[in-house]
């Protein structure tokens, strides 16, 4: 979308550049950059500009430019979304916070952190290691994604099943709205509950009311013992979901309960040259933590042991990683197949095994394969749809589509942790309902009345 | 509010009987019963009938008629309130949902339950106990409140600092808009980040968006072994505070950390004829659960031991409860003194101290007893300001008054657990600041554009 016609992009360009000097970047490297993500996607048209935001009263100057012209502002971090909602197109202002990159304080008798939105989470969690502390919030892209992204995104992980979503890790945000003016929400209690819950609100709103500035995190002790993870196979993939189940069942809770059918164990062995295949036709790795990591492991392993072909467990941190790497391994064995999209449904837990075989029955009826990798402990689903090239073939939007169905269909969600972005901006409406998603759109209406912040994300312009 | 010149409230009431035979009860002992709550307050006037619904068709009718006429619409679930958010006054229509108390689904395999709004959380927990479940929020009204207004509340409790607040235990909600419209939000999966978090923002609402008609609750496993308790006395509330940030600052989480000061051991001294004063001034309960309770109670006790004036730990299920009723204690024994205005602000946890000190200095000035108990690992203080009468004299809310802008000015909140309802609203805008009072008052009027659900919760009319 370029800038209105009221006011030239040549003129939004010259006010930037006044109002933030040396912060604003028009070369091809970072204009082509900013175009893209870890979909695999590539936004129409080139930004305008990039800025590079190292305060907030930078971030404030060009929203406030961007309201004044109309021109779409798309906030980045580290541009590792997978749903194209921090693609910047055509005449769009590029707000970069990766810049902005502070650790602000950390309290440990508070279990809390003040950081501003730049920071990488892996970043973040090697300082708080120092202090005994950790935040729980763990996309596998944490060594590359930025805490304001995460914010962003809500987004999910390996752990959440036990320690819950990004948002139960975020006490207080400060945010620039569309217009420049400064919002604080939330608390640096553990508690709160005066008026609406905003800090909630902003959580997962995927940059559309607002720039993430200033993050209060709420931080956990580190679990004091080691892990003791769990690798199983299984002869099929309702097995390992049937097991995975009863683990759920068991009133154990793992930290992490992670499953994998067939096509991706044959993609990993192909990849990292380990033959997986001959153990079983799914895998299922599990880690406990804490006092107890061992107890319950071994309950766990009583509980899946009894329909595996194989299984194994161990509180050796070597052991535990080589059990870790084949889930690890996933994605990059994946990448040589040629361009994926990695869907996200989620489902019930107890609708695993029906998201698994209507996951086969798609790949029969359209000839694709689907390889599939699975937050068991939340149902959480990762089928991965290969094509080559860099936009999504339409037939397989039709089979991701028919997925999404399901997934709504049985109470669950087409996003579980990636979000909407620009790519499922379409479905979003068959979950939400009519009514919802009208009332979604006038609080972004309320928030940025000109619809500048991020559009064409989750809702269509 | 009495209803708006244009249609009388006869006739209102002529629509209410004729759209809900058997419904609508206009006995003198019900509308008393709605002009109050636990706090203690009555309202002014009497409200022109009490819709008892049975099915969200019965909240439908009763809202579209309160929104055709423009009355006041006041959703009560057992009364047990602390802010005078479900009050009924002068021409409101109350609408009570205590009979849709019904449990649609238990599902084990996906720790979840879907409950109408009016049953009571103990109820609840006593049919999920059958289970092997449990749904954790745990305010201390758990007994007598409901689900709905558990929810409506974003209600807190004992167990917050380990197992979160009711937020986190909500997947889905079903909601009856002001104009009769049936809105859903949330899923019934563990995850979801599609669209605004209209669930979250739901929690904790007071009754002011929309009527809660469905709840779809997050369960978890009922911890295992048995629990194991620390009782311990210190020579002062300081020390005692000192040694609760010890705690918090040891990485053990336990699922209880409670403290109270010498004017309430005093006050359950003399309710009970238990001596406790000789043990200490202040004291401090610590509950650990799940499989290594005991492992780390036992750590816990050599933390807290150092500087208690007595401490013990047990396993024993009858010592237990001997340790914990020294807390339950604390407001039966308080109610001889008279009415008791409780307040509820939280501070960031290594605040808690300085919170006590306040709390002393207002003692010593206002020349009152602020009998004070304590979420500490949470850091939620609940100040008990004794008064006669049913209104609390303005030099209380002075005294409040000034404890709410303590804990504001240190990052925390005048309301940790209760909520706004009428008694804060006042104190509202101080703590969140003009813009975001702004931007919460226009989101109510998105979801409620005529002001009839709850006029005068949370903000002024």
């Amino acid at each position: 979308m370029p800038a209105t016609d009221a006011e030239p992009a040549a003129d939004v360009l010259d006010a930037l550049v006044a109002a933030l000097p040396g912060r604003v970047f028009t070369d091809e490297e970072s204009l082509e950059r900013c175009r893209r993500d870890r979909s695999g996607h590539v936004a129409d048209g080139t930004p305008l500009a990039e800025v590079r935001a190292r305060s907030v009263a930078d971030v404030q100057a060009a929203c406030r430019i961007a309201s004044a012209s109309g021109t779409p502002l798309i906030t980045r971090g580290a541009g590792t979304g997978l749903a194209c909602g921090g693609l910047a197109g055509s005449g769009a202002i590029v707000l970069s916070t990766m810049e902005m990159d502070a650790v602000l304080e950390v309290s440990a008798a508070n279990q809390t952190a003040v950081v501003e939105p730049g920071i990488l989470n892996g970043d973040l969690n090697r300082i708080l290691t120092g202090y005994g502390l950790w935040w729980a919030p763990d996309p596998a892209s944490k060594d590359i994604s930025t805490v304001g992204g995460n914010i962003a995104t809500n987004a999910g992980g390996l752990l959440c099943a036990k320690y819950g979503v990004t948002r139960e890790a975020v006490l207080a945000l400060k945010v620039v709205l569309a217009d420049g003016r400064l919002l604080s929400v939330g608390h640096r209690s553990v508690k709160g509950v005066t008026g609406y819950d905003l800090c909630a609100l902003m959580v997962g709103s995927e940059g559309t009311l607002g720039v993430i500035v200033e993050c209060t995190l709420r931080l956990r002790p580190l679990p004091a013992s080691p892990v003791a993870t769990i690798g199983a196979f299984f002869p099929s993939v309702d097995v390992a979901a049937a097991a995975a189940s009863r683990v759920t069942a068991s009133g154990v809770q793992p930290a992490v309960m992670e499953l994998m059918d067939r096509a991706t164990l044959e993609c990993v062995s192909r990849h990292t040259g380990v033959d997986l295949v001959s153990k079983g036709n799914s895998y299922l790795l599990i880690q406990c933590d804490g006092a107890a990591a061992l107890t319950e492991a071994e309950a766990l392993l009583a509980v899946v042991g009894a329909t595996a072909t194989a299984a194994e467990l161990t509180t050796d941190p070597e052991e535990s990683e080589r059990l870790l790497a084949v889930r690890r391994q996933a994605f990059p064995s994946l990448e040589p197949l040629g361009t994926i999209l990695v869907e996200d449904i989620a489902v019930p837990r107890d609708q695993l095994a029906a998201a698994f075989g209507k996951i086969g029955e798609l790949e029969q009826r359209y000839g694709m394969l689907i390889p599939t990798v699975c937050h068991a402990g939340d149902g959480n689903l990762h089928p991965n749809f290969v094509f080559q090239g860099d936009t999504v073939p339409e037939v397989i939007w039709e089979a991701a589509g028919e997925l999404f169905s399901f997934a709504i269909s049985v109470g669950g969600t087409l996003s579980g942790e990636h979000g909407i972005g620009v790519l499922k901006q379409r479905w979003l409406a068959e979950e939400l309902g009519d009514l919802q998603w009208g009332l979604q759109r006038q609080i972004k209406a309320l928030f940025d009345p000109a619809g500048i912040l991020n559009p064409g994300t989750m809702f269509d312009r």
